[in-house]
């Protein structure tokens, strides 16, 4: 089906870029990135200054931004950690969010031609996701496609596309235990697909090269309690991936996966990334089971609602596990009382 | 992961194909498939000579061997359809089954060579499913690839692959509808990727290029009745797929889609399928959610127990829709008694 031909304007999306040193990897990204606006947030040392090429829109946060913005309900947002990227999504005023990380660069498609990843994400979010059947030609809104033979027409609709997950050539996501074993594999792979991911299973969201509508999911891109004070890091995409596919599951929302490719130029180190996955190699075995089995009551018609609703089932049920886990069922609470107060709900005309 | 390199001998797999015509379309397959034995089923007039080409083993059963073998059973294998094909993967004895159309030729990946599709089919059935969380970079038995972080490491090991299917440059399996409405549309795109279906989504199961290994799944492989004296047309591989899908989550067995991919050659008449899917357009928006909502008890551990329940569920719950279905449940117990006299099980050392 021809795909929409729509393309937001740069005043629709802002990027949001998670750092802790000078943002060298935006001159690559130029011709794609100038025309929108940015949003850095700076972890670790708020004193260091971060230099970001000329030419960029940008406002920058550092941890004593958001200690003032926030004030006690900052305790939500992590320190030492790319988490730390979340509260980027809650200053935005955007309608649609692309964050991405700051190794990641302009990969190339098998012609050679650099890919727009940013151009492709919006397309994904403007054309609609099909969850509830499976089309074996991939997205049937990508151009040259459409639904095959036996896809039921009352379905061909689809529903509204909150999330587009993209992927990685060069260094692929790897959890510390595959970095070990295998030091040397690289994704050379370009599969030239994007795919709903289907109802009822969970993935692996991964926040290097994420889009999303804010005004559809928002609320739900909390990436947790990681790094500084906490057990755990490198599970904050991973907790966002699992809440957000329960919520648009719940609320009859899509999420992409597959196209944009980005180039991720460096394998963080593996040593480092044990001792932080350490914790949730465990607790994923339960952690996972919890979120397949999650229902939300038909009263959680809001986005916010179904994440309340998820906090008291976290703090129930995997507050067990480890008080870890109450500690950020609280957390979720605190994130969304913040999210509301950034992003009070308009007033209507009319309204009293 | 390393994929597995253990590749079944020639007395492992039968391919099969039913037709109307001579077999010239074999000669560009001669490479690939000569090493194998051909099981053809021909459609139509029994009196029809069918020319093979040289050099292939075959075996060939018209009308009249396949009711001569069935006797008054060959009432559920369909006439003047392909469904037909079906009666082959009963009369294998072998592990695996590849079929494929007769308008089917090699396609060439975007190198330019030669794609073996049965090597592919063979690949994917030797190695494990996944289908209880969604691999973002795809199949992790492929080369080069593996489970990205955040994969739990309980799930793997995967499961038995019991289907593989393959997908089509050039034409594409369009409905009816779609093929009036884009005449000219061609599938070029080669997305270079397989990927596990997940458990409890359905898909539209296409049998021009499909391989599944028998010992596992073969008696649900029965591709219904259509064609001469039924009411309906071109979904006997979409029954075949709905029951698959669900009897695979229900024993723990996977799916895979995706690559090998075969060039279509000549897209059918579009008006000659509309009145074969006619029936089928609307059927197929009750038919779907019943193979969604359907659940097979616990007791049933063996492919031929699910079906049969299957059966009474597709009597009670869809004989309402037409009194086909209750004729077609009929025919899906004669289809495994069939099944069952054809294969019966192995005598077991020592057993009476």
């Amino acid at each position: 089906m021809a795909a929409s031909s729509t393309f937001p304007l740069k005043d629709d999306l802002d990027i949001v870029i998670p750092t802790i040193r000078n943002l060298d990897f935006l001159e690559m990204w130029r011709p794609f990135f100038q025309p929108y606006h940015l949003i850095i947030v700076q972890d670790g040392d708020p004193s260091r200054n971060i230099k970001v090429p000329d030419g960029f829109h940008y406002e920058l946060y550092n941890r004593n931004d958001i200690n003032k913005i926030l004030g006690p309900k900052a305790s939500c947002i992590s320190f030492k950690d790319s988490a730390c990227r979340c509260f980027g999504y809650m200053v935005s005023k955007k309608k649609y969010i692309f964050t991405i990380d700051d190794d990641c660069f302009v990969a190339k498609d098998p012609t050679g031609k650099d890919i727009d990843a940013l151009r492709q994400h919006i397309n994904n979010l403007l054309n609609p996701s099909t969850p509830y059947f499976f089309n074996t030609l991939y997205d049937p809104f990508s151009d040259g496609a459409d639904f095959v033979r036996g896809y039921p027409f009352s379905l061909r609709e689809g529903v509204p596309t909150a999330v587009s997950h993209g992927l990685w050539l060069n260094i692929p996501d790897y959890d510390a235990p595959t970095q070990l074993v295998k030091p040397r594999e690289r994704n050379t792979r370009y599969v030239d697909a994007v795919m709903t991911l289907p109802k009822g299973i969970l993935f692996p969201m991964c926040g290097m090269n994420l889009a999303f509508d804010r005004s559809l999911i928002g609320p739900a891109m909390y990436f947790g309690l990681m790094g500084d004070g906490q057990p755990i890091g490198r599970y904050d995409d991973m907790w966002a991936g699992w809440c957000v596919k329960v919520i648009c599951d719940h609320l009859g929302l899509g999420i992409k996966t597959g196209l944009p490719y980005i180039w991720h130029s460096k394998a963080s180190n593996p040593f480092v990334n044990l001792k932080k996955e350490y914790k949730g190699i465990f607790w994923q075995e339960e952690i996972i089971p919890f979120f397949q089995d999650a229902i939300l009551p038909k009263e959680c018609i809001t986005v916010q609602a179904c994440y309340k609703e998820l906090s008291k089932q976290v703090k129930d049920k995997l507050g067990k596990i480890d008080p870890y886990f109450v500690k950020l069922a609280d957390a979720m609470v605190t994130w969304i009382d913040a999210w509301d107060e950034l992003n009070p709900p308009a007033k209507v005309a009319g309204s009293k």
